[in-house]
């Protein structure tokens, strides 16, 4: 019994997505209520009055928050198949030491290409670019970030590839030339139903972040 | 058995000492190598090829790295006595938020007191009172973060404590004015031996900082 799960959350979120990808790979049914961020709901802000973000998981009315912690959480409680992190301790320690990474490194290294400055954005896109190929180092020629099953690694970066094409047309990224390896694992993953089935449509994560930029980037 | 345990630090580190007080909790021996971060060892830049920081505790020849993922790590492997993270999946998970908002906020608003303009160092010493308010909040009556014994978050955030006589000299905060439960739960955390016997002199701490400081903060 899954008990009552509900998942406040905002559909182009990188964090929202590794919730929503862990819950499907567990087959745990679940009501996802769209958060609008510009106007946050009474129950978010009940639910996270801390961080006062999305996503938050809400378990028999109790309040899970922050997306890796979110991620561990259910596979603790739903422990009974697919096993997102490890079983040995080291490699455990190793799995929370890549996601980890994922959101010091990339994450914001991703959101510097959004800086004001041409310059500033070259230099981001550059980083970005760096922080995509040691996660390629680490990958190797392994067909997922944990081994032979897909984990915890790569549903903390799998949400990225659902942005890559707005990089792609937004900033000229040419993923598919600059991180073949990356490509070729995102495209496994997104063989998995978890991923397939929750994926938003890239085309519409275009149109948002091209919305949304527009804050941020000078032409 | 511990096996071979070696841990690569540096002596006022914030994050060493959060691991320096989880071995001492469980009992383990280790060898202690102290690190010259100006010139970091080639043993350093071996185990921690990718964030190039202390602490590494190095285990049987094979390192983990980042302080939080390293107690965690102690906690898994040595589980016989001293348990740091709480066995049910909902308190774990508070457990995590809480040392993750040490990490995120309380740490990041510390380090804005040292930025280099005047108004800049008030708006972080407000910002970091804040943070510390927080945690007092929810710290509540409870003795310890996770109740009623020593753990996870008051590991994360009781190597703060030594720091904090340097910020009262140098920049004129008075947590005992400002945070007295906070203070209150420090000197209980000082009555355990595992913090007592691994805590630097505030003293040296504060002869450290004064010194670093002038490298970042105008007069």
């Amino acid at each position: 019994m899954a008990g009552e799960v509900v998942l406040l959350n905002f559909w182009p979120s990188l964090f929202g997505l590794r919730v929503r990808i862990a819950l499907a790979e567990k087959g745990i049914k679940y009501e996802s209520k769209e958060e609008d961020l510009s106007n946050k709901s009474p129950l978010l802000l009940e639910m996270n009055p801390i961080i006062k973000q999305i996503p938050v998981l809400i378990h028999n009315g109790k309040p899970v928050c922050e997306s890796l912690i979110i991620v561990q959480y259910i596979d603790e409680v739903w422990n009974d198949k697919s096993p997102l992190l490890p079983s040995d301790p080291y490699q455990r320690a190793q799995a929370r030491f890549w996601a980890d990474f994922v959101d010091k490194k990339v994450y914001v290294a991703s959101r510097k290409v959004w800086r004001p400055k041409r310059e500033e954005q070259e230099e981001g896109k550059k980083e970005f670019l760096e922080t995509l190929k040691t996660m390629e180092g680490e990958l190797g020629d392994k067909p997922y970030f944990g081994g032979e099953t897909f984990g915890y690694v790569d549903i903390s970066l799998i949400p990225f590839y659902s942005w890559f094409h707005a990089y792609k047309v937004l900033d000229n990224i040419n993923m598919e030339a600059e991180c073949p390896k990356i490509i070729a694992w995102a495209k496994r993953c997104m063989q998995k139903e978890a991923v397939a089935k929750t994926f938003p449509d890239p085309k519409k994560v275009y149109e948002f972040v091209a919305q949304t930029r527009k804050k941020y980037v000078s032409a």
